[in-house]
C-alpha cells in the first residue's frame, strides 16, 4: 500500500493509473492543472466516503505552487513515490510555440524533481516518449541508440527531463523508473488521429479528409497495456537506481492508411477517403520508426494487444462512448 | 567575412574563439554576464580603434534581454552565427542548486535560439559536453551510444540544450554545429584540475592534497586544439542540417595521478602528494571514460596535441603566467 502523488493525474494516462491505484488503498493526490486534463475523468473517483483520494489544481511548473502542493500532501501522510505525467501532450503547438513545452512538459519536472528532494521523495516513475528519438529513419529504436536528436520541442523537452531525473538519482534519488510511451489509444480519448478521424467523419459523413500521403507507420499501444507495463515495473525490485525503458506493442506499428480505412469501415462504408501527398503530417511528427522493447521484456511484461487489435478496441471504445 | 554573435564570449574559450575570429574583419559582438567569464580576457581586443567588435554585459537567460541584444547588433549589420558558449561552467556547484545550470546553461540557450529565430539567423555553433554521457563505466563513447544518462545537472541542461537546437533545425535553423567538449585545458585558466593542484601547492609547498584516490583517467584537449577543430567544422561545406562530434584527443587520456605529479614536478620535486580513497571526486564526476572522435576525424580534423602534451604545455602557461 503505498501514498502517491500523481502529477498530471487527470490526464488520459494519469486518469486511468489513478483508477487502478485506488484499489490499493493508499493515499492518492492528484496534482493537475486541467489544461489537457479534465476533472470528468476523475470526478467520480472524488467521493465524499473516500477520504484518502485528493485533487489539487496546481500549475507544476511553478516551483513554489509545487513545493506548496508537496507540503499539503505530506501533511497527511508520508509519500512514497511520484508518478509524473503532466505535459504538454499537442506536439504541434509546441513547434510554434516552444515556451508551451518548456512550461508544461520540462519545467513540470523540474519542479517535481525539486520538491521530491525537499520532501525526501525518492522514488519516481516518468513517462518519456519516443520523440525523444527523433527521426531515425528506418534504424530500430534501442534503448542504445544514440544519439538522440528530437525533432519536436516536445521531444526536446521530455529528452531534457529524462536527463535531469537522471542526474537526480545521482543525488537524491533511490529509483526512478522511464517509460518511453509510444502513441497510446483508449479511452478517454483527448487527442490523436483515431479520435481525429471519428471526429472529421461525424462534421462529414462522405468523405475523410487525410494530413499525409497515409503511409506513416507507427506503433499503438493500448492504454490497459500501458498502465500494466507501468505497474508490472513499479513493482519489479532490483538494485538499480534507474530504469528506462521503451513501451509498445510486439509488431512495427500500423499506417494511418489502416486507421482510416477502419475508422471509415465502422462509422460509414462508403465515405472516400482523400490522403495528402507528404510523407508526414506536420513539422516535429516522426513518419515511421521500428521500436524495440527489449529492456522491458526482460523483466517479463508482454503486451495483450497489438497496434492492429488496440487500434480497432479504441474505436470501438470511442464510437460507444462518443455523444452524436 | 561572417558577422557573429559569441554568447559566453568572455569566458575561458568564448574569449579564445574572437581573438582568433577578430581577424577574419566581419562584426564581433560579444556577449556575457562576467559570472564566469571576465572582461580581463577581451579588454587587449576592445580598443577604440576597432570599430567592429562590441562587448554587451547580458544576461542571456532572460529572454527579454537576449532579444534586446539580438536587436542591437542587427542593428549594425546582418548576423550570419551564433557561438553559444554561455554556461555554468562549475560542475559541482550545480550538484547543491539545480537552478544554476538550469538558468545558465539551459535557459541561455533557450534564450539565443528563440532570438536567432526572430532575427532570422540559422546557424548555431554550440559548445556540448562529454558529460551528457554519463557514467558508462569502461564503454567507448561514441555519439552512436545510448542512453544518455547524465550524472550531472550540468550535464542534464547540456543534453537539454542540444535536444533543443535539435528541434530548431526542424523548424528554421539551417546548420547547427554541436561540439561535445572533452575537458579543455590553456590559458586563461578559470578553473580545473591544473589550476586547483598550482594554487593548492602555492598555498602549501609541502603537500599537495588530492581529491579521490588520483585513479581517475579523463581525455584533456588544449584549447588550441578546440578552437582549431570548431573553425574546421565551421567552414566545412556539406547539406546537413545538423553536424554533432566529440572532439578530443586521439589517446585515452591521462590520470589525475599523472597530472599531480607533472604539477609538482614543475612547481616543488619535493612536495609529498596525498590521495583520497574514494574513485572520484565529488557527486557528478565522471571517474574515467573512453572517448570516441571519429564523427570529426572523418570530416579531416585531427589533434595536435595528445591529452599529456596539453597538460604539460598547460602547467608550463599557467605558471609562466601566474602572479606569484
Amino acid at each position: 500500500m503505498k501514498n502517491s502523488i500523481i502529477a498530471g493525474g487527470a490526464g488520459f494516462v494519469g486518469s486511468n493509473l489513478v483508477k487502478l491505484l485506488i484499489n490499493d488503498g493508499g493515499y492518492i493526490f492528484i496534482f493537475d492543472n486541467l489544461s489537457r486534463g479534465r476533472i470528468d475523468y476523475i470526478s467520480s473517483l472524488l467521493k465524499p466516503s473516500n477520504k484518502k483520494i485528493f485533487f489539487l489544481d496546481v500549475d507544476l511548473s511553478d516551483l513554489n505552487l509545487t513545493t506548496k502542493a508537496f507540503e499539503f500532501a505530506s501533511s497527511h501522510c508520508s509519500i512514497d513515490e511520484v508518478w509524473h505525467f503532466a505535459a504538454n501532450s499537442d506536439i504541434a503547438s509546441g513547434i510554434s510555440n516552444p515556451s508551451i513545452d518548456l512550461k508544461d512538459t520540462f519545467m513540470t519536472t523540474f519542479s517535481l524533481i525539486n520538491s521530491m528532494k525537499i520532501f525526501n521523495i525518492s522514488t519516481i516513475h516518468f513517462s518519456s516518449s519516443s520523440a525523444i528519438y527523433g527521426n531515425l529513419g528506418s534504424k530500430v529504436l534501442h534503448e542504445s541508440i544514440g544519439p538522440l536528436l528530437p525533432i519536436s520541442n516536445y521531444g526536446a523537452m521530455k529528452l531534457s527531463s529524462e536527463a535531469i531525473i537522471s542526474a537526480a538519482t545521482e543525488s537524491f534519488l533511490s529509483r526512478a523508473n522511464i517509460f518511453r510511451f509510444p502513441n497510446v489509444v483508449g479511452l478517454p480519448a483527448t487527442h490523436g488521429v483515431i479520435l481525429d478521424f471519428i471526429n472529421k467523419l461525424h462534421n462529414n459523413q462522405n468523405s475523410l479528409e487525410v494530413l499525409g500521403n497515409g503511409s506513416q507507420k507507427k506503433c499503438y499501444l493500448h492504454i490497459s497495456d500501458l498502465i500494466n507495463a507501468m505497474i508490472h515495473v513499479r513493482n519489479y525490485k532490483d538494485n538499480n537506481k534507474l530504469f528506462l525503458c521503451n513501451v509498445g506493442p510486439l509488431d512495427s506499428g500500423v499506417t494511418v492508411k489502416y486507421i482510416a480505412e477502419s475508422v471509415v469501415k465502422k462509422i460509414n462504408p462508403l465515405a472516400s477517403i482523400n490522403y495528402g501527398k507528404e510523407n508526414r503530417g506536420w513539422i516535429g511528427d516522426v513518419p515511421s520508426f521500428n521500436y524495440s522493447i527489449d529492456n522491458i521484456l526482460k523483466l517479463g511484461w508482454k503486451p495483450r494487444y497489438s497496434s492492429k487489435e488496440a487500434i480497432n478496441l479504441t474505436i470501438n471504445e470511442i464510437i460507444r462512448s462518443y455523444k452524436w
